[in-house]
């Protein structure tokens, strides 16, 4: 057993000797950090007060409702204020406690306002797929429903100027639904996300009402080869009222504007502005058919297939 | 400490009032609610059950394992006839809970035949996959497979006619994997996905055996413009036997057919019908190629393809 | 109460004679298996030792780095050796337990470089970023750096011929970010992933330094048809250094090379080599414009619109 235990002990002190490089990753001696467990937790409590009655609390159950809000607001405004206190003092703000409740109180304020705009989300989920059979499935289920809530949460925080807790909000939506929505962007009332997986709206992105999005969809920049020299630059579009954006379509660039009504269709890469209550698409994407040969079967339809595709 | 006190109690007093509007959304006096985290904890004994051997009972070890099965059946009887029961009555449905004992033993008694379909995936995922080492790896890690396996359970619950938990089911599923099967899609023996980020599979899919899709792949609606009123219609492909279809292609609408033995290439963009045994690919996306400037070195090949580019 | 027992009964005996069929599902007497959970606790306590003092031990507050790092290390030697020695029985493999700790050491002695490794890709993520307001925030939010992270660890167990577990840990970031980098694939310095969500990246792929890649980027194979006679052949691209490949862009086989410089734009679709200091990009996608009927406003920018698109 010895030479394995001074193996481990000379892997210990190695590492060690490694962390005093003092390079961004070395920080051993930091002791007050965010914690991102304990804002997931936090998400998961503002979603109970969201949408009362539909999330189960595990810990305790209280029948009287004001009673079951109250325990909530208060551990909400216990544990979100220290994680932003945290973030306020390891960027050396002063008076990070005090200025933390005051942000953490201006945010539960405006908590009703959310709730109106998710309101209105839910509905255009609802208007928008057929496959929904009723809003409680849309709450349990929907992927895109829970990134719109964690997001219209963090962009409060956001501009409420907090830092680094709405994009770890933000993220964690991004890691549960595969959509990657800025706390930065702006975004009106209902907007619809069917499926979501890989969508991205960039910080600087403005999305107006009534506005859908498909799985894979890109509100982009046109390029961050700039990197660091762009922050706070718009970089990314603009998309008005009454647009519909098809699966896998791009739209990219802070000068880019898609006018209201229109609707872009899957796969379209647009670089440039788009005028009002106009249809775009891909023309004729060329196909080449082939038949093929592998197929041994002599059923009608493949004899059938390879002449019409030999004539 | 007062006026934050009374500040917070101030944040409480809205919010409960903001309830008091009876939209969808204030549902604070409902009790009897599915619970998203049993049916999730019910996925992962039901994969027990499946893969016999392969995943941990953390609670307990049991070493025979007809008493091991038993456990687990009657866990799952329990929790899953329990929320069957919670969905039922809050559609208002009589005798909920006899009923939902009922058809959880119908599931239950589909198992046997959910492992046979579920045996050939994994033989299509081994068979298919260079990068595969083994059925053990594919049945440990490999996402494809979990998202089969659930949207499997899950398809049963749904012909059925279980409301909600089949779509919280395949939901979890897409969290994880980032592949959305809807749990009413048709799909096939020796089914093979690969990666599966992206994925989409629609409500009204039909598919057929040996049928191989990769990531990115969306089998979806031409057009969900009708929302609400399209319920129930086909508005998904049919995707006959022995096909294959490639990352990032689409396959649109209720009367396209992809005939059997076809091969779809990849970001194929198909909204009508493919003959039997086609190989279909896009005509050569035209390129365009530019030396860059940006490049300082002098090295020999940057220098040729400057010339190559240029002639 | 009797009748449904009965049933519950006769279901796990049938799903009992179900699993003597000795498929490869049925392996309900093998008892030593990996354990993924214990696998992504691992990864967790992993990221801490890569990270010091960004992440918080629940189980217990160490105040001293040292025996913080000590505690840590003996934890991963414990179970990461554990897990290794029961794939290697897994597999008949002799000595199982002296030749994973055997292994496991030489993994932890190569931390410090994986650590090099990794502050050169948070480097490139706050360059490359904008949207970035500090490193801080990279490590704590940003997925791509998460799936490098696992990626690089993963990796060294790989070149270890350690079965399985690599893959185990690549497909959690995957799962977590919608990043699939598999262990086998060879990444150079400063490696740069945004959004990240759909990315590809396949076993046998080289990547050089300063490589940047987007959202739904696939380094693939060009077809797996070969299936399991392919194992270990060359099947998917190089990747040279300082290279750019924008959103959505496949790069596909064993022979391709992307050379050293060059730009990918986005969606193309690349299977044959690119010389250096190149940009790449697909030549204007033709797009087709047509004024919607639908939109009933009256406003001066819609007419203007209609007249456009007349003309």
């Amino acid at each position: 057993m010895e030479p394995i235990e001074k193996r481990i002990e000379s892997v210990v002190d190695t590492i060690l000797s490694d962390y005093r490089q003092e390079r961004d990753i070395d920080r051993m001696h930091t002791l007050r950090r965010p914690d991102t467990e304990v804002i997931v937790e936090v998400i998961s409590k503002l979603r109970r007060i969201v949408f009362p009655g539909y999330f189960r609390d595990k810990n305790y159950r209280i029948y009287n409702a004001k009673n079951n809000l109250s325990v909530l607001i208060e551990d909400v405004m216990y544990h979100l204020s220290r994680q932003i206190a945290l973030v306020y003092e390891s960027i050396g703000e002063e008076n990070a406690q005090s200025r933390a409740q005051q942000v953490c109180l201006e945010f539960l304020a405006t908590i009703p306002q959310v709730r109106a705009m998710v309101q209105t989300d839910l509905k255009a989920f609802y208007d928008g797929d057929p496959a929904a059979t009723g809003m409680e499935e849309i709450i349990y289920a929907y992927p895109g429903l829970f990134a719109i809530t964690v997001y219209r949460l963090a962009h409060v925080l956001y501009t409420l100027k907090v830092p680094m807790i709405p994009r770890i909000m933000t993220e964690h939506a991004h890691s549960i639904t595969g959509i990657d929505i800025h706390p930065g962007a702006t975004v009106g009332k209902y907007f619809f996300i069917d499926h979501g997986t890989g969508i991205v709206v960039g910080e600087t992105t403005v999305i107006g009402d009534n506005v859908k999005i498909y799985q894979g969809v890109t509100l982009g920049a046109l390029s961050t080869r700039g990197g660091q020299s762009l922050r706070g630059k718009r970089r990314h579009p603009t998309i008005e009222d009454n647009v519909t954006i098809y699966a896998g379509a791009s739209v990219l660039g802070g000068d880019t504007v898609i006018g209201h009504d229109s609707v872009i269709g899957s796969n379209a890469f647009i670089t440039s502005s788009i005028a009002p209550c106009t249809t775009v698409s891909i023309k004729n994407q060329e196909l080449q058919f082939k038949a093929r040969s592998g197929c041994n079967s002599d059923c009608d339809a493949c004899k059938e297939a390879f002449w019409k595709n030999e004539g």
